[in-house]
């Protein structure tokens, strides 16, 4: 039996070789990826992001939890976690992460967590991000809660992975203008204000509504779970305002009102079409990364390393620019 | 007369023209641009990142004006400043920015500023910013001050477009675990704790240079200005060891001291050779953003409207994988 056959059976152990193929893109990796595409697509993904230090890890680690061990009327979900790092790319640093995490959550055959460490050849680290969600989606897990460090660009390239995107502040962080960019709050589903007990919580919060406001000054309110949704009745117009919702992670308060948003959101989504619109948008980013680095790959093939380097050479005397460069090397398409 | 020998000739109007026409890659700007190009290679390039809210524009203003009026002994340099916002996708957030600056900085003809909002239609904001500060490389600044939101993949990668790196923490920031990321500090020439009046200096500081000494174990250390360069005896394996500088950027306090890094390093680079490597390094990664978005262009206009979306809407059944994807739109490479 391979490994593929073995995943779908539920084996842990053949999931964590699975993985480190995938992230290596090895042939195997890749037959078995194929294998196991046609059982994605039923995980819940959720992205985590926001500001260094604003306790996205002790988050994620308590709605890992919460989901596992739900209030009555829940049943209890199968929770993995990716922690990504785009922000390293010299040292495998989220391996820590991993550790720490441990004392929580280790020995509980429902929660898997794995660290994004490296970046395969094609695509880089968000394709390889997508194809690890891919398998954990295709071995059964209900949630998948990725969580990127940072809150760059290529944070929000990874939370458009998501189907749910959670920002995360804390009191101190978000409270000037140039920390909350309109940028990452218009990705955000759901916002986050941890560490709520420190002062200054007010103070986040309001900047958090105002600058939400500003992102989203076009949407309407949406209450989730009063929603009673049917979905002939639903207005195309009709948006998801994002709850911004405070929590203590390290204590735990607050994280059971998130784990509801992130319920609610999935149902508006299913309900109003866009579950399916994120997963047409998702894949087809992921083709594109995918298919910019087979081109780029198959070009550098087909160059030879003498042109490459005098071209390269005569760019850094400035007697060639950029554009003749690129135009020597592969010819120009824009007129 | 064109654009590119008004710019050449020092005109501010056509500067900002000129800037707008190769933010936007019209035809017209990337002529001037291959223009210009023999004449850039000249201006130190200084990138400035870290954590948002770290205070960086503070610091890059005042960096400017210290430049513009050096202590005895320096003459005044001529400072362009770009801000580069990668986590705004969706809004040009940087022009706020701008403003803000035009308290200090307005009406010095010695001083330039500049938002990047535009990412242009081939290899996005960082073949965007690159072109930009050839402009302004070209125009006769000493000085581009490359400033960026954020320390995510995205300011790393703008940071590569610099001679010199500075990299900026403030207390309460920098001082937990995730926040400092090794990968940071490994591009870092120069660290600066700004806010340095704030409790919590001593912590941050601290934690800087052990995670400085966890990054750069093997590299010994150089003190810039102390040393008497003479090219020849020169060792190959002298290295610059970043200084950490605390900063009160909102008050002018140790600013003096951090040009004075910046000019040491500029000196360090160019007597070890490294001022060219650097350069080369630069100049290819842009190439490789122009090339791999020109294959990106070109594979995209020769494939069909209808084999490309039959073969997105058999990935998002499922019944193609995104590898067979690729492999019907353009054939995998890879064995």
């Amino acid at each position: 039996m391979d490994l593929a056959d073995s995943v779908l059976q539920g084996e842990r152990l053949a999931l964590a070789r699975l993985i480190t193929q995938v992230e290596n893109q090895t042939t195997a990796g890749r037959r078995a990826l194929d294998r196991l595409f046609p059982h994605t697509g039923k995980a819940h993904l959720v992205g985590v992001t926001g500001s260094p230090g604003a306790g996205k890890s002790s988050l994620v680690n308590k709605l890992a939890l919460a989901f596992r061990h739900p209030a009555t009327g829940e049943p209890p979900r199968r929770v993995a976690i990716v922690a990504v790092d785009p922000s390293s790319p010299f040292t495998g640093g989220a391996v820590l992460g991993d550790r720490v995490r441990m004392r929580d959550l280790a020995g509980d055959p429902g929660i898997f967590i794995r660290s994004m460490a490296s970046r395969g050849a094609l695509g880089g680290l968000s394709a390889s991000t997508a194809a690890v969600v891919q398998v954990l989606d295709a071995a059964g897990f209900d949630l998948v809660l990725i969580e990127t460090v940072g809150a760059g660009q290529s944070e929000v390239d990874i939370a458009r992975l998501a189907h749910t995107t959670i920002v995360v502040e804390a009191p101190g962080m978000g409270d000037d203008i140039q920390a909350i960019k309109a940028g990452i709050l218009e990705i955000a589903d759901i916002l986050v204000v941890n560490k709520a007990d420190k002062t200054g919580v007010e103070h986040t919060e309001r900047a958090l509504r105002a600058m939400l406001e500003l992102a989203r000054p076009e949407k309407m309110p949406y209450t989730g779970s009063q929603h009673s949704p049917q979905h002939e009745e639903l207005d195309e117009n009709e948006w998801w305002m994002p709850p911004v919702l405070r929590v203590i992670a390290t204590e735990g308060a607050g994280i059971r009102e998130v784990a509801q948003a992130i319920r609610d959101h999935g149902e508006f989504l299913r309900h109003t079409g866009l579950w399916v619109q994120r997963d047409r948008e998702r894949l087809e980013s992921e083709l594109q990364t995918l298919i910019r680095s087979v081109l780029m790959y198959r070009w550098r093939r087909g160059v030879s390393e003498d042109l490459y380097q005098d071209v390269l050479t005569r760019l850094v005397e400035r007697s060639l620019s950029p554009y003749q460069a690129v135009d020597e090397l592969v010819g120009m398409p824009v007129e």
